[in-house]
């Protein structure tokens, strides 16, 4: 009898579906069949959803960020600090700083970090746009905000030495590491709470 | 400066994908930005695949399961045994069955079970064709693989009047419910332990 599985075209649904990040063989399935007893034109819609949305996606040209328009939203408003570039891997993190309303300046999304062993090296991040606007933006800080991983730190060294290099004048900075908010204490690993202690400061 | 997120088209993009069942806004954020970044062709190829795959799959019509031909192709393969009808709620069922090949006969897909809160009554099930077809085909066994719920009780109860009354000739039987394989006792909950008691046989 052999074993059968689902139709054809379900299971072609079912692959592709599966190929995405986070889902795996079993969401894949619900999901599959969720389409499958929708009305066809949801179904369509949601395929123009993700292709339209696709190609009206593009690349800020100053600061890396996805965006609907060249420059981005971020990037056009006057009222941003020109001064102060927030440097971040991807659009993820500017939309989680942009939610907290910390940060008045602007981006740069380096596209990653350096990940020699994944081919990610210094010619893949967007390093050499950012030396650029370093010169041509009148920037007084950069800010890094990249995740406390090897992969963060081996970039934050990169980018300190080609910052230097490039604008020693400009004020270079990196967000603080420590306990989260809300943290338990029993639940940090060594190396947070080995960065929390690093980074004590005097108490007034 | 307002509560800025992704730009319109991403956001778009994840409020579609958040809608199918268990993508909750974080998965649907993770998909996007990786649609984001792959080439407009795959994104192109994922929307073809979901809107072709969905429009060449069709309801069986002898036993309902999703099928790319009618009759599908358990309906039409000759060894299986016409007799014996596997009563299920959905596609899903029929697969983890196949995939088991404990059952050599073929399959009745209700479309669901009895849920009147929901607006499931009677009719939105696929009832009617079940005891058309216990007249029209040579049927001596019913078995009932329904989930063991208080839907999948209601609608075995339905179905144990509704198919004594149609045909008072077949077998009818229910999966046997009790302590799955491998399941250790101290997690069981108390409707499962209570099954397994009174589905009890005597030891030979």
């Amino acid at each position: 009898m052999g074993r059968r599985t689902y139709p054809a075209p379900l299971e072609a649904i079912i692959r592709e579906l599966a190929r995405l990040p986070g889902i795996g063989r079993r969401s894949a399935e619900r999901i599959a069949l969720h389409l499958a007893a929708s009305p066809v034109e949801e179904v369509e819609q949601l395929g123009r959803t993700l292709v339209r949305g696709r190609r009206a996606l593009l690349q800020c040209g100053i600061c890396g960020n996805l965006s609907a328009e060249d420059p981005c939203a971020i990037c056009a408003d006057p009222r941003r600090d020109i001064g102060v570039i927030c440097v971040v891997e991807g659009p993820r993190d500017v939309s989680v700083v942009e939610r907290s309303g910390l940060h008045r300046g602007r981006y740069h999304v380096l596209g990653g970090l350096l990940a020699p062993l994944n081919g990610v090296g210094r010619d893949e991040l967007r390093i050499d746009a950012l030396l650029r606007r370093l010169r041509e933006e009148k920037s007084t800080e950069v800010v890094l905000l990249l995740s406390p991983s090897l992969e963060g730190d081996a970039t934050a060294m990169l980018l300190q030495r080609e910052i230097a290099a490039a604008n020693p004048d400009v004020r270079l900075t990196r967000a603080a590491r420590g306990i989260p908010a809300g943290g338990k204490l029993d639940y940090l690993d060594e190396v947070t709470l080995g960065n929390a202690f690093e980074g004590r400061r005097e108490m007034p």
